[in-house]
């Protein structure tokens, strides 16, 4: 482990199919400007032909393409996802295959939403100094979504994102400030997606089909305010371990959930909104997904300097919540 | 980080019902006698009311118990599991909740029938002088299995087992000596499970059912072949780390996929059978749980000692494998 954290490049992907909140008036109930309201979301984008698997990929091969970084380079390779194609092989391994980072492990995490903050720290507990790792959080919450339910339906996207990570005390810019991380296994019931069939032939509980407590089931209210209390409480404790103050921080990448989430974080903790980025109108909650999406875009727009202080917020089922900041 | 790494504790969990290879020949065309000449194994257990949560729980309940240490001073709780009852909340979380480990953050890691020993450098790298964790491996694997193949479904049994794990300076014992691990994801496919539905009404692939690559695919010969290469391979690179030879290991705790791979590990690297513990003809391949059953049961059976050098390896899907040495 070193302090050193340098982010050599960041990458997203989406799938190519679009869908609008008006497209989602012919599967239920609801309308445009409802869903706008109370989300902030105008769009998200579906999975047809791409996997949680080739997401992952795609920003795997832009991040080598940018950091022209040899693959075997590699020595680490972590997925966040809550919704992976296969149980085994795991995602990591397959992006391992596809890029031929014949030198680095691979290996899955769920955290869930708030999986690739976790990710961050684990990174960065394993890297030595003049290791590589990519960590890419990757979703296709499509198809664990019931389509009909417009409570949580139209909350949802897919997509994937993702960072080179170098600790290499050559490179001059790039550090681990300080993080803060914990769990809520107690209120875990108030958001669930993917209960997995129980097939054998002795079970008690063969009537678990994937229709049933497959889909995300949430109980709004506390999710909310789950998240707008211990949100504030995560980042305020990560800068404290930082020794900085919030006003010294450039931006906050929070976890796209809800527009209005992000505003209640920003409120509490006295940030104006150039701090507080947000893009969910584009792409809806994509859990892991969400932060590494969301930072490579204000990279590529430049919204993001050399040596900004940045705070990444991850934060949903478990429940789980993490913060970890760092100068970029 | 620390080099201390003191297992404080460790137990076992598996579902009250047990199958004997008998039982199996009015599901297939099988029997006793063929499957254990091809693999070592007699029985396994099934989860009937138990699940991939339960177990855990039952594990970490135990470990508590024995280490007589509160809840409350537990920090990290890591679930390796490739059968996780939910795809959120994960296992860990449900585990800290059941167990009042409120200051314990909690995640699970998928590296199939690696995850354990993966876990084991996670908590080690993890870990600061004066915290706790408990690592703990649960499938229930017979959920995973078309119980009419008989290639397959005679191989898998369902547990957990876990330990708890210190990293204190003030306690005398238990050190981490040496590991390595490595990834072969383009051998993937040789070994599958659990493919999920894709259940979006935009997906072109909406044909993807439970029983379609739900279920265990193998090819034997390959994933025998990957194991009796690459487990010496990591095992011999791991004691280099170390600084050990094989004769100065009291016993190499090998994941429990098959007698016969386990012995020709044994056979490649010289070892005796003092050296190479086997109890797969109890539970058959339980996957990140293996390794973890394996050491509960020597530990309480007094086949390890304090001071004892030990090489933990697991490997799997993935494909992955992976080697940590310890002072126990």
């Amino acid at each position: 482990m070193t302090n050193n954290f340098s982010i050599q490049a960041t990458a997203k992907a989406v799938p190519h199919t679009e869908i609008y909140n008006q497209d989602l008036t012919s599967l239920m109930a609801t309308s445009d400007e409802w869903i706008q309201q109370r989300t902030g979301i105008k769009a998200r984008h579906v999975a047809t032909t791409e996997t949680t698997t080739s997401l992952a990929v795609d920003v795997a091969q832009q991040l080598l393409q940018q950091s022209q970084l040899a693959a075997t380079s590699i020595d680490l390779i972590i997925v966040a996802t809550m919704s992976p194609d296969f149980l085994t092989p795991a995602t990591a391994p397959q992006v391992q295959a596809a890029i031929g980072a014949a030198n680095a492990i691979a290996f899955d995490i769920n955290v869930a939403c708030a999986g690739f903050v976790y990710g961050m720290q684990l990174v960065h507990q394993y890297l030595q100094p003049g290791q590589h790792a990519l960590l890419i959080g990757s979703e296709t919450l499509s198809h664990l979504v019931d389509w009909h339910d417009r409570r949580t339906a139209v909350l949802f996207g897919d997509g994937a994102g993702g960072m080179l990570i170098a600790a290499d005390s050559d490179v001059p810019t790039g550090h681990w400030l300080g993080s803060h991380y914990a769990t809520f296994g107690a209120d875990g019931h108030y958001l669930t997606a993917g209960q997995q069939p129980r097939l054998n032939p002795w079970s008690t509980d063969t009537a678990v089909k994937p229709t049933n407590q497959w889909a995300f089931q949430m109980n709004g209210r506390r999710v909310y305010d789950f998240a707008t209390t211990q949100v504030p409480r995560s980042i305020e404790q990560a800068l404290t371990a930082a020794k900085l103050q919030a006003n010294e921080v450039q931006s906050f990448i929070l976890h796209q959930a809800n527009a209005r989430i992000v505003a209640s974080v920003g409120k509490t903790l006295h940030l104006n909104t150039e701090q507080l980025p947000v893009n969910i109108a584009k792409y809806g909650n994509t859990a892991a997904a969400s932060e590494p999406i969301l930072f490579a875009e204000l990279v590529a727009q430049h919204q993001i300097q050399r040596g900004d202080k940045l705070v990444f917020t991850g934060f949903g089922g478990g429940l789980s919540v993490g913060s970890a900041v760092i100068e970029y």
